[in-house]
Order: C-alpha cells, then structure tokens, then sequence
C-alpha cells in the first residue's frame, strides 16, 4: 500500500474542504443570512474550522512527500473510502466550534457533541439529508453561516459522486451496464484524459443546474440564501432545508407561489435522480438516448406508477392522507393528491427526501411503498442514492436467467439491456453479491439498532414502544439509501436527535456505507486490505 | 417435456396420499382421539378423501400409459413441484367434506372454505403449522379424525422433504456443500442405488426418531394419540398441537411432568433440525462426525448464544417476559428463563413453531432476535425448513472473499468448509442467488399483503392498526421459512383465521416456495419450462 500518495490526496480533500468552507463565512455578515447582527460565534467557528483544514492539509502533504505517481485499484479505494472519512470528520468541526444547540431538555439548551457533529456532517456529505438538529431556524442554537455550511456539505458530497463515479465507481466489472457505453470526451484518446474530461463535463452540468434551480427558486420568491440553500439540497439529493418544515415551511411563508415552488423542486429532483451520461447527450442534441435508455424509462415509470398508487389509494381510503378541506372542488383535491403524491415518490425514489406534508399520517399502503421505493433509488451515474435503478433491472433479468438455468443447466445466455450482450461474465455475481449484501447490513443493522436503542427514546419522544421494530428498520433504510426521514419516530416531520450517541454513529456508517456503494468503506475495515501489496 | 411420465407419478403420490388417509380412520371410533361416540361426520369426510385420492391415482396413471422411463431434470423438477401441489389439494379434502368449524362470527360457526382447506393442507405438507383453526380442541368444529389426519400431513411432508433432499435438493451444484461428502450407501455401485439406499437409511431413522419421541411423550403423561400427533409435529418440525394453546397446555393438563415434557420435545426439535447423514454417522459409531462438523457446530453455537441474550435480556430488562412468581426463589426464576428462552429459540430456529409461553410478550429485542432466528433455520438434510444453516455459512465466506476481490481482482481463491475447498465455480453464484431471492420474495409478498388485507383485519381483532406494518413482514417470514408463529396478529397465541381469502392463498404459496427451496415451484410458472424441450 502506498500510503504516501493516499496521504499526500488527502491533503487536498482537507485543502478544498477550507476553500469551500470559506464560502459561508460572509453569510455571518447580517442580512444575508436573513439575520439582524453579526454572527461573531458562527464566524470564528468557521475561521477556526479553515485553519484546522489548512493545518491538517500541510501535516497530510509533509507525511506523503516523495511518494511515487503510481495508483493502483488498492490506493484508489484508500483514497476514496478516507477522503470520505476525512471530509466528515473536518466537516463536522464548524458544528462542534460553534457551539451549536440542537435540542432543549428541561429548558436547557443542548449543544452538539462530537457524535451528533460527524452524523450531521456525514449526512451533509452523503447527501442523505437526516438531521439531529430540532429547530433549524432559531439563529441562537444555529448561526446562519453554519446553516449555510450545513447546506454546502451537501453540494459538496454531491460534486465528488459525480466526479467518483467516473473516477471509480463506474470502473468495476459491471461498469459497462453501469455506465452506458457513450461517456463524453474524446474517445480515441487515452481512458486518463477522457475519464478527466467527463468529470469536468459532469461537474458542469451539475453546477449548472444548480444555479438555474436557485434562479427559478428567487423568481419564485425565496431569499438568495433560501434559494441557494433549497438549490444544493435538491440537485445532491440531499434534503436540508433552511426552515423546520422543510420545503412544506414555504406552504405558509409563501402561500401564492408555493405550488409552483413544490412543482419546480420536483422536477430538479427528477434530473438530479437522471444519469448525467443522458443528461450530457440532450444537451449536445441527442434526447432520443435519453427518451429511449431502458433505466430512465424504468426510473419515469416507477415514478408514475407510485404516484397514481399513491394518489389512488389515498383519495379511496379513508381520505385523510392528503390535506385538503373537506368541502374543495374535486379538481382541487385532485390537484392537491397528484402533488403531493408525487412529490413524495419522487422525493423517496430519488433519495432526496424533502418533506412538503407529514406521509407518516399516510395509510398503511402508501407508507409501505414508500419504503419499497427506498430500496431502489436514483439512476446510476445520478446524484440520487440508493441501490439504482439499472441494479434491479439486472437483478430481474438475472433472477429470470438463473431460474431456467436451474432446468437447463446447459444453456448459456448473456444478459442483455436494449438488446446490447453484456459480455461480463462477473455481472451476475457482481449484481447478486451486491443485492444480498444489502440485504444482510440492512438485517445485520436493525437488528443491532434495537439491541442498543433502549425502549426508552420511544417513550419519551412520545411514539408507542410497539412501534421500535418497524420505525427502527425505516431509519436503517432511510440512512443506508441516504434518504434521510423514514417511519414514526424518524418520520417526515420528525429527526434524529433523541437516538442516544452509539445509534448515531451506527447511522453515520451506513450513510458512508450507501453512499460509497459498499466496497470502498468495507475494504477498510478488513485488516487483510492494509496488509497485503 | 414428458408429461405421460409425469402424470404417472403423480398418480403413485394420490395412491400414497389415500393410503394415509386410512391410517386416520380408527380414530373415528370412541375414546382412541379422547372423543365419547363414533364420528360419522368425519369418517365419511376421510373415507370419501381416500375413495377421491384413489379415483384420481387411477386417472393419472391412465393418463400416463405408455410414458417411455427417461427422466430428465425438467421432468424431475416437475414432479417435485406438481405433487407437491397436488398433494396440497388432495389433502385439503377431507377438511371440506368434514365441514370443519374454523371460527366463530356473531355466534355462528363458520366452516373451512377451499382457502382455508388449501392453507391448513399446505401448512401440514409443508410442516410449516400456520393454522386458520380457532379451537382444535372443539370436536364439534373439528373431529378427532380429522386432527389426526392433520397432524399426519406433517409426518407426510417431513418424510417427503427428507427423501426429497437426496433425490433433488441435495444435487444441486452446490450439493457437495450442503450434502456432505460421505452420503450413507454402498459407494462403488451406481448413484441411483446408493440414492435409493440413502432414501431408506434417512426415512428409517425419521421413522425411529417419531416412535422413540411418541413413547417418551407417552410416559411423560400424554396419552397415545396426544403422544403420537405432538411426536409427528416435532420430528417433521411442524408445529401442530392436539391443545389451542400448543405444548404450552400441558402446563395445566400435566403440571407434574410439564418440564420433562418441554425439555424432551427440545431435545427431539434439535435432532429434526440436524442433518440426517450426520445422525446416520453417529449411529454406525462415527459421533466425531457430528461433533466435528461446521454447519451442526454454528448451529448449536447460534442456540446457545440466541438462548442466553434472550434470557439475559428477559431477566436483566422489565422483567415480565419469562412467568414465574415475583417472589419466586433465583433457581426457579432462571430454570423457567432457560427453559422458555431455549424453548423458543429452538422452536424458531429448527422452524417448527410449537409455542410454550407467549413470546409476544417478550421485549422488542428479543422478539427482534427471533425474527431473525427466522431467516436461519435448521440444518441441509434436515426436515428443518428456512435458508439453512450452512447456506449462510457459505454466504459470510463468499462475502468476505468477493470484498477481498474488490481490490484484488486476479486473485482466485476457493471457499473452504473445515480445510476442504470447494471447487464447483457455481458455488458463489448460487449462494449469493438463494439470498437475494429470498430477499425479493420477503419484499415483493410484504408489499403485495399489506396492500391486499385491508386494516380492518387489525381493527377487528383487536390489534392496533400501526403494527400492520411489521405483523405483516413477520407473517411473510413465518410462512416463507416454515415456521408457524410470528408476531401480532399471528403471535405465538394467534392464528391466520382472521386474514382474507387472497391473503391466505398469497401464504399458501409462500409455505410452499420456502419448504421446495424456491426453485421446483418458479420454474412451475415459467411458461418456457412447459413449452422448450
């Protein structure tokens, strides 16, 4: 292991990380925040948290000095796997500095510890959107630059899954399916450049459409600060919002425009969901690869289908699912199912997991696909979490294959997607492996998250005891898939903050753990990895 | 496809299906089922089940004239798979004719449908012990006959599945794995004799273990009839009792010898789940065997080890989970944890189901643990039903190799089971296929029977709607892994009675699925298995 060149990269991360940090700093200046005064403590938190960056980036360059350029799969992995670690540990340090209150026991305000800084970071970076913090909008427990930060972290996380999917990701013996055979740049040069190339192109388009969503979002009505805020959570989908409601808060805040907002916000997370291969092929005139690629079409078609279930389901039953009066026009209550259903659906399947109304208050139905859609996720190549979409499209096709080869043992067939062979002859195993593997650190997970959690937490928050099974394997869900609310006691208005210290960074592994697709975090707890050349 | 010959075997198990049947009829007489008079209702329900059962043996073979002997793998598959469901139906039959009472509705008695007839047949068959049935012990709603009968369906489908693992299950490509290396049968002739050897050694010692186990009962206190259904649903880990509150009853039927009787049914469930070469082995004086082997070794060690967190838990915790007095001397507190934490642990475990106490009262955590007891159970080569012991002893092996390919792709290691590599490059594929099959199924079955029942089944008996959400998840899993019990509504003092037609075929299915290890029953609704050659 060449652990020269894996700490002289990850001086960098610690370097960028001061550089995007920085950023935040003049929202402690009053206004632009939405804040009367000078956020004293929210700034030197910051500074504090530049220098610390800065410092931590020499020390890491000084230990790697002289390391050879050579990259094997092995330093890739490292590279990958603790930049991550890094960036969450560094990333939580603002928090910590500024002293920030994230709940209020017996009238006393609670400041965040060490645990409830790396999960509210991790969260930030994975793009999960969970969150220990219970009133985000009180500027005494949270400075506006913190909040700021807390935003960025998100586009951030976002920004390097773009980047490391083409980097690494993308790479492995299912990467053909993965990645769809036309990646931008100039193909007959060397993989080197055009992967670089396509990073860039990626990073462009992600910053781009960032940019239009915070336009819109100000012509709609919001606070630059909003708009930017809202802009990051959407297209890392990520899910932070600037107001305790989440984007619902604007339902109240702006009352005229709110419909257009929650339309606009769909749709950008929708894109953010889409693979950026496709996205880069429309823009240079080629929508039919994107109209015609049997993952989108799946990912568009699940979307539909949840949300005419949802709505369905909830204008049949009891009725109480979607908040409208009793006494509104057909049309309206219509409107408001087709809204919020597919808000939601869009929301959980992407991973983004921005609340506009309470689907906890959902019937029973409607939740439970709601969970199904966690287990699925965003496009491959997307900013969207999860196991992806093109995964189950593989999984059908395999399971299918596997059976009849269970009769004709004989017969050899390849997979195909649009009627293209993938030759790779690890894809099933590959696509099996990763299936059951999740499988079991989703099973593995709940069952220790009720052994450590006591009773208690569900108790005093006010949620029914009988209720741990169930709410405990939706936090599971939510911060595996890096969606960020799930059932009950972590519930769409609901958050984290009464789990006791050792959940939490239970949840802040599995954040990491979805968010890097598994391997690269797995690798670095076997010792053997460290060991061997 | 050579349908004549399958019909042709079909038509042996309908004859082999009534000839058991006869075996039930005596107990229509006075006092042999503990019943004062004849019973007429249920003699003529058995004696037109066997005339049917031997009606339809005799089409089948017609149907099958002439089939030429060559049995290809399709064909065996489809016998597996089709006389399992003929079976299913068959041995519904007298249930209907007998016009069973299954439950009671505003004072009226309701009697089995053909759902209920398919479910409670299905249960037996698959020794799984789901039970519609309010009160067994009524011998107006259910003659004494025809308990008997339905406690023979376990000893029928116990029998079957163990033949069934040497003839099909255990040929697999990974049969090397979970068959062992050293099958009983003379090894120099050809496969078909030593399969057929085999077949006979294992049903002998099945039939050994039910009289020794009927005998011990019987001198515990049990009377004949009682000895022999509770020895059948032991030794084919079923789970019917004779007693609605199952083995547990005898508790008040027999305080004296409640304990002995406990411990000897645990001792006789631990054999059900061990494999039968291993009991053979020790048998022909070879116990090294047994106590050598990895997969009996884990499976002991999973016992001890679920046992004592269940009763540390129960005792360190509220301290209502076990039942004994408060005041209760330390020895007789922690016999009765012991005794009732082993008890369960087992009876989930080796997927038999019989209930002692009601472990829905246990803590979340404990009932946690038994859930996922559910997705081990017992070991290859056993009647014990669920994904296997072994199954998931290869699975952590091949993990742990697949993660290490990750950054070593060229490195091509075998998995080894007590120093011997298996070489069958299927191996990982296989494995890896079974879980994340068994992954969709549990997923796909949860989401499908939360949509189909509706709320209104929790609403009327009585459970609080919010833990339709898990009740269902544990339903799935008690049915899909053969177990019986599960929580909630299907608790370990409940029942499937309360659950809707569509509901019950959808178990029906799941019984059947798990106890044929998933493949003999998909490939069934492949239309290519029917039309290809």
């Amino acid at each position: 292991m060449n652990l020269r060149l894996v700490s002289r990269m990850l001086g960098i991360v610690a370097w960028l990380l001061g550089l995007t940090m920085a950023f935040s700093l003049p929202v402690a200046l009053p206004k632009i925040g939405g804040q009367s005064e000078f956020e004293s403590r929210g700034f030197w938190a910051l500074a504090f948290s530049i220098i610390t960056c800065v410092i931590v980036g020499i020390v890491l360059r000084r230990l790697g000095r002289g390391a050879s350029d050579i990259l094997y799969r092995k330093e890739a992995m490292a590279i990958v796997g603790l930049s991550w670690v890094l960036a969450t540990v560094l990333g939580g340090i603002p928090y910590y500095f500024g002293e920030v209150g994230f709940r209020e026991v017996e009238g006393q305000v609670v400041t965040m510890g060490i645990v409830e800084c790396l999960f509210e970071s991790q969260s930030g970076f994975s793009t999960t959107g969970a969150t220990v913090l219970t009133d985000i909008e009180n500027e005494d427990w949270l400075p506006r630059c913190i909040l700021c930060w807390r935003s960025s972290t998100h586009f951030l996380g976002g920004l390097g899954i773009i980047v490391l999917f083409v980097a690494v990701l993308g790479q492995g013996s299912a990467g053909k399916a993965l990645m769809r055979a036309e990646m931008p740049g100039p193909s007959k040069e060397g993989s080197q450049e055009r992967m670089q190339h396509t990073a860039w192109i990626f990073a462009a388009i992600y910053c781009g459409l960032t940019l239009v969503l915070a336009v819109l979002l100000y012509l709609e009505g919001l606070t630059v600060f909003q708009a930017i805020c809202h802009a990051f959570g959407t297209m890392a989908t990520g899910g932070f919002s600037t107001l305790n409601a989440s984007l619902g808060g604007f339902n109240e805040l702006l009352p005229e425009s709110y419909k257009m907002i929650e339309y606009t916000v769909i749709v950008f997370m929708i894109l953010a969901g889409t693979n950026f291969t496709l996205m880069y092929l429309t823009l240079i005139g080629k929508p039919k690869r994107l109209l015609g690629d049997p993952e989108w079409r799946t990912y568009i078609g699940i979307i539909l289908a949840a949300t005419v279930l949802v709505m369905a389901i909830g204008l049949v039953g009891s009725g109480n699912d979607f908040q409208f009066g009793e006494n509104a026009p057909l049309g309206e209550k219509l409107e408001t199912a087709f809204r919020d259903g597919l808000f939601h659906v869009v929301s959980i399947l992407t991973t983004t997991g921005f609340g506009a109304a309470d689907f906890d208050l959902w019937n029973n139905l409607s939740r439970a696909i709601l969970i199904g859609l966690m287990f699925i996720g965003g496009c491959a190549g997307s900013t969207g979490g999860g196991m992806k979409v093109i995964r189950h499209i593989l999984f059908v096709k395999i399971l299918r294959r596997e059976i009849e080869h269970s009769y004709h043992p004989s017969v050899v067939r390849h997979i195909r997607i649009s009627g293209e062979a993938i030759t790779d002859p690890d894809l099933a195993r590959n696509i099996l492996l990763y299936v059951s593997l999740i499988a079991l650190i989703f099973a593995v997970s709940w069952l220790v998250l009720v052994g450590i959690e006591p009773d208690a937490t569900w108790v005093e928050s006010g949620h029914p005891v009988s209720n741990k099974l169930v709410d405990s394997a939706s936090a599971i869900a939510a911060t595996l898939h890096n969606i960020g609310p799930g059932l009950g006691i972590v519930g769409a208005t609901q958050n984290y903050a009464n789990f006791t210290a050792p959940s939490k960074l239970l949840f802040t592994f599995l954040m990491m753990l979805g968010r890097l697709e598994l391997f690269a975090i797995l690798v670095l707890v076997l010792p053997s990895f460290w060991r061997t050349r």
